[in-house]
């Protein structure tokens, strides 16, 4: 028997037609869809109108405990080669509408699985910028940001809500699992609502957790939200520039003898 | 030159006499105090009065990007081996203040590192209990929780503190580094402040964050915050059976073909 879990609190609940994450009886969830190249993606976004979706596995680490060693050894190579280590998460998958004309951009999987950080930086500011995301020469405006990523029901608000859930759960453990955002340009160059969402997916190595949150997830998680926070309020440099002034001009010198 | 870091948020500020973390010119971490069995650790707590002490390696790795892969793969087989992927953070050592006559219980370095999650969950209860640590027979009652994590100045006001700060900062990335946990339990039994606080400590891995929030320390951090919260509010098993039955309560059926 499948029930939705009451806790969710990312993107539709299941039921009355609706997909979402299901639990059974013994408290491990059903993944209600796989989002892969195999066009089960399109069937999560039917409803949308030219979407413009990122897929994000969360997480600093993909394998799960109770893997075999050859998986946990092949998991860890890929997380080292990709951003997952270093950033705590990856982008696994995406498409940006681009216009009428010009349709999706839509990076091949091997593009995608060689982003370095900067380039997972990029293109997070890409998803949000009217300007064309394949012309490398013109700087991403970030001008759908606060639509998309800021307000109270904007994907970063979504996150924080998600943010909080994780840092009190200590039922389920997610492992490799992804966060999925989206929304419709075209309806915010209309002037209405772009729809913006998140939505978790991928519940294939979910595990009951035994009173631990998910730290791993929780980190990663963490990690986009600075960055989508940093998209709203300006360049990192920036910050880190103000902010290591700032360190510099209050700071008491010590020679390092003084113990 | 050697300078206190601004942001410093745990512990007292280097200077004037005291210890604390300090930051070069060129913005890197230096270690104070290096806490292992060779005595150094005694410096650090000199002016306190038999505290009981915990160190607690924070991060669910303890290796950083820029090692040799031999380095590397010793790391994350004893991270893997100890509750460092499991947990979020391992305990690397302890001593607990029983009372005059018995001394300090101080298990062997072998023994703090065969801990498992229960046994970590555990022993951060003796942490702050009155009856002995040694007696397996009875149950801790963390009677001094209140006192030593509770409070607006006790352990995990400073734990918490200390996430606020990891949320934002994007200057340090801290690799291996440890959370000293430190109380007296004489000065609590004699009505007094037992002046818990926390101690960021082992600096030996620390290198330049670029725009990315420390997700993996983090990540730990939360672990451990919210287990001591758990402390204060009662067992966890509680709470997630609690929580299991509300979901099971208020969850809606569905056969799992409503796709």
């Amino acid at each position: 028997m499948l029930k939705v879990p009451d806790h969710q609190v990312a993107g539709h609940k299941a039921g009355k037609g609706k997909l979402g994450p299901l639990v059974d009886d013994s408290g491990c969830f059903y993944k209600p869809y796989q989002c892969d190249d195999r066009g089960s993606k399109e069937d999560l976004v039917s409803n949308r109108n030219n979407p413009s979706i990122m897929d994000i596995k969360i997480g600093a680490r993909t394998w799960y405990p109770q893997a075999s060693d050859d998986y946990i050894e092949r998991c860890f190579q890929k997380d080292r080669e990709t951003t997952t280590s270093l950033l705590g998460f990856r982008i696994s998958g995406l498409q940006i509408y681009e216009n009428k004309e010009s349709g999706f951009w839509k990076p091949v999987k091997k593009l995608v699985q060689a982003f370095n950080v900067e380039d997972v930086q990029l293109v997070l500011r890409k998803f949000v910028s009217s300007n064309s995301p394949t012309d490398s020469n013109s700087v991403p405006d970030c001008s759908f940001a606060p639509s998309v990523y800021g307000g109270s029901s904007g994907i970063l608000a979504q996150l924080l809500e998600l943010k909080e859930w994780f840092e009190d759960q200590t039922i389920y453990n997610l492992n490799s699992c992804s966060v999925l955002m989206v929304y419709e340009k075209e309806s915010l160059l209309k002037g209405t609502s772009p729809g913006a969402e998140i939505k978790l997916v991928d519940f294939a190595h979910v595990i009951e957790g035994t009173g631990i949150i998910d730290h791993n997830f929780l980190g990663g998680l963490c990690s986009l939200i600075k960055i989508i926070s940093e998209i709203l309020t300006g360049p990192d440099e920036h910050t880190n520039k103000a902010c290591l002034q700032d360190m510099e001009k209050n700071s008491v010198i010590d020679n390092g003898t003084n113990k």
